[in-house]
């Protein structure tokens, strides 16, 4: 059996090793353009940064060592251009003879990845510009910066690829700002949450722009000086472009397999329309498993997890990949971000009944040195109470409510499911009533009506006029706001009738909840908490 | 409605807040022996190290302060010492006075805790003789170390507490022995990664006496100096007395409530008997979630659960309390030891056919600062691959895998369903494959006969004798081993007969199954992998 797989990143070699492991006789060759394979695309940021010293380190394995690791065959600067299904070859040309070979197979699988787009504008091939996929840009942009020519740069993009990058740069005593033409960085987050992600990147120094698309790059003596926008100008030295991929098949044009923009398109055991002809990571479509429909997922760990089940089919395993929540974190400058599932945007697009809490809760016990806070979104559907999806923030370990969240969305639990459940506690790790558990009881709660709260989209949407806002933090934080100590409450608000509309905000919202307990008791009727409070919602209040 | 509440500390105040929260209306009164509620006592060892400073981040609540905010009343110094079930009543007598009073009630929830166990044995009233299970328990400790009287300690009970005391006091820079009468420390853990820990405690100066008896305590001028066992007498200015917990419910042996062990039978709405009659916390027995088995579980994240259920309950909601999985994290000098669920002594014991794996991976990518290694045991039944439980060891956050599986067993989760999860990663946080999904894929491959595998418990009972040991490392690290690079590895080994039987070592696992896979594609018949390699084994393999 001779096995040709075109690419050699993350899911060509992963195909390729685990193939060979099922079935050491057969044939695995690997066909790929650059010179690397299998380096550590998401580690670039980092190398820019020098948070990652070495080249070596974003190297997973060379060619050599790959080949006598796993036998497999490895053709490298070797770029396929035609696949003849009918004659089942493929045609590749060897980039440094020129020489054309033609490599007939039994199995072939796709695996050529994504090249970053590069905008058809004035100025992009100026030095200067940079962009962030391969080791040889990550070690041209670090280059730059050594030789003290990176002082002011401007990021094209504002997904996690750009951010951290942002994040690498600034450390490095870089002026940083970022564009995106989107109305909000971080796609996959609900708009409020990317909001609050901006504030948090302001206060570092990054000024991000929304909702400004790139226009143009202006030079003099062949090096970028200016970034053009619908606005004005932006000074930079340096640029990055991070806006988006776009996978490596134009090849295949009229090689008859299905595509989905410009995307091949699978099942799920990672075949193409052709029996014999197999898709893995970034050139490949795959499904959003909670909701059945086409998802794109160019990352490095589905990448791997499809290398590893093609493999397993093509050996004749049964095997199948059921696709992605749309997982991802990231580090960012002194707040990290996670997500899996729907976000509550992407919920209301699938049509369902949605409900969703924002909660401020404390990371670790609160007396632990480094404790922090998680600001937590949940969203679920109202009726089933089915979970649907997290967005996290935080300065500590997002990732573990992320993972949890990732395994209940697997499972289908439903929000009772992760009621009570005895996570891992102790006071260097997390709080008495796991934070996760904490903001499910908070949204049932609020399902069962115990809470009448206020989302922070909500708010900025504007739920809140006509509302008196009444602080009840546990001492006075916002300015011109009545202050009242929940301790104080029993009767009521000396001052405010019964039918008031108060929007009740303290720090986090507990104590707001308390409050609205109270003032229910004593027979007040129109109140409300905002969720998430000042910490949330700070930029919306006057400090006191 | 009036509910007496017997206890303040986590259980019995979640309990009582709630409650009022539901019902602002009824009275709801905490009677409770201590002048203290509420306090964080997971906490204590963390402020005898001085992680924690202040004595007032030790406290949630004062009686004051707790008794505003909700609206309980509460009698503190107040000890329960009768329940008169016919006439609804609690006997109570107020400590400072001698006044005794009667309580009627409607409903009543025991919260009592546990005390420690104080061994009936000579010396243990002497100065210098500690519990930790009090604020006033790690003050007096905190003060004397404060008074350079605390040199060389003993700490006598290898739980989670004693090994977290422990920790504390050696960064403190005490001389810190331990001694367990049970074979090992870490209840809940198997015996051979309790091992391993033992071997970590050893290697950060602590000595781990298992097997060990407390026989009494030798003092001069009242203060201890020399800790007894069957063993030569131990030199100690401080001994820690963890030895266990005893639910504090002797006052209630006439009561006529079930009980087991002296620890008060619940249902599932955490009903005694008596269906006026509530008990939450340490001194209420719940089940094991997993196995349907009556299961103790003291500890503040279920205590606070408890209540919680309970007062939704007594309110007159539907709300039921599974149970504990037995999860437990503890942060122990240079490695973080946590679990949940089955241990695979505890799956045999059930009579499950089970199958186990340890798995030594990366923690986050390897090449970001900080990268360290988990150690994942993952317990499962053979046949339906359902996932039964998980052991992790590393200097990382050994929560998050914990977590993880607290769901995934929660759900009833098998091994597949585990399988190709998109988990969070970023190089910060994880791994392309996290390492959960990794150990799974793992034992998955051994389950369908792909990796021929000893675990280290299997290795330590006499599994591989008459193995020749093959040193399969990147580099030579095992002495006196045959070394080969598993990249020379085609035909054979030079010199090793293909029925010969060997054992297959490297660092970490992953080398060694490489080169079974190899060895077995040459011919070779009875080759074996030795799970956790050479990092989990050390201590049996003399190093090159």
């Amino acid at each position: 059996m001779k096995v040709i797989i075109i690419g050699g990143v993350a899911a060509g070699t992963k195909t390729a090793a685990k193939l060979k492991r099922e079935h050491r006789d057969w044939e695995v060759t690997i066909l790929t353009k650059g010179a690397d394979i299998s380096y550590a695309g998401c580690g670039l940021p980092y190398y820019v940064g020098n948070v990652i010293h070495e080249k070596a380190e974003l190297i997973v394995n060379t060619p050599e060592s790959f080949s006598k690791l796993t036998d497999v065959e490895i053709k490298v600067r070797t770029e396929a251009t035609k696949v003849d299904r009918a004659a089942k070859t493929v045609t590749a040309v060897d980039l440094e003879s020129g020489q054309e070979t033609v490599y007939p197979y039994d199995k072939l699988v796709i695996a050529v990845g994504a090249d970053p787009v590069k905008p058809p504008l004035p100025g992009v091939d100026l030095e200067g510009v940079y962009f962030m996929r391969t080791p040889a840009d990550a070690i041209a942009l670090r280059e730059a910066m050594e030789a003290g020519k990176v002082k002011r740069a401007v990021i094209v993009g504002g997904g996690f690829i750009g951010l951290e990058v942002a994040e690498n740069l600034l450390a490095q005593g870089v002026r940083v700002s970022v564009i995106d033409m989107a109305p909000q960085v971080l796609p996959g987050f609900d708009p409020e949450f990317a909001g609050y992600v901006e504030d948090r990147l302001a206060d570092a120094g990054i000024a991000a722009f929304t909702n400004t698309k790139l226009a143009g790059l202006e030079g003099e003596n062949g090096h970028v000086t200016k970034v053009l926008t619908e606005r004005r100008p932006m000074k930079a030295d340096t640029v990055i472009l991070s806006m988006g991929i776009r996978p490596n098949t134009a090849f295949l044009a009229d090689a008859g397999l299905e595509m989905f923009k410009g995307t091949l398109v699978v099942d799920e055991q990672l075949r193409t329309n052709d029996p014999d002809i197999y898709a893995v990571g970034d050139c490949a479509y795959t499904r959003n498993r909670q909701t059945g429909e086409k998802a794109w997922s160019p990352m490095g760990s589905s990448a791997n997890m499809e290398g590893r089940v093609a493999a397993r089919v093509i050996a004749g395993e049964e095997a199948s990949y059921q696709g992605v929540f749309g997982t991802g974190v990231a580090k960012l400058p002194g707040i990290n971000v996670g997500r899996t599932g729907l976000t509550e945007t992407a919920a209301r697009e699938q049509g369902l009944d949605v409900v969703s809490v924002t909660a401020a809760l404390d990371d670790k016990a609160h007396y632990y040195p480094g404790a922090g806070n998680f600001l937590i979104k949940l969203v679920a559907e109202k009726g089933t109470c089915r979970f649907l999806g997290v967005q996290v923030l935080g300065g500590g370990q997002v990732d573990k409510v992320v993972d949890i969240c990732v395994m209940a969305i697997a499972m289908k639990a439903t929000l009772h499911d992760m009621e009570n459940l005895d996570f891992a506690y102790a006071p260097p790790f997390s709080t008495a009533i796991h934070p996760l558990v904490t903001a499910v009881n908070i949204l049932l709660n609020k399902i069962a009506g115990g809470l009448d709260s206020i989302t922070p989209a909500e708010y900025q949407a504007g739920a809140a006029e006509g509302y008196q806002v009444i602080d009840v933090s546990k001492t006075p934080a916002i300015e011109g706001a009545p202050f009242f100590d929940v301790k104080s409450i029993r009767d009521g608000l000396p001052g405010f009738d019964k039918d008031a509309k108060l929007l009740l905000v303290c720090t986090k919202g507990r104590q707001a909840y308390l409050a609205q307990n109270k003032l229910r008791a004593a027979g007040y009727t129109h109140t409300k908490v905002l969720e998430g409070g000042t910490m949330f919602n700070g930029n919306q209040f006057p400090q006191a």
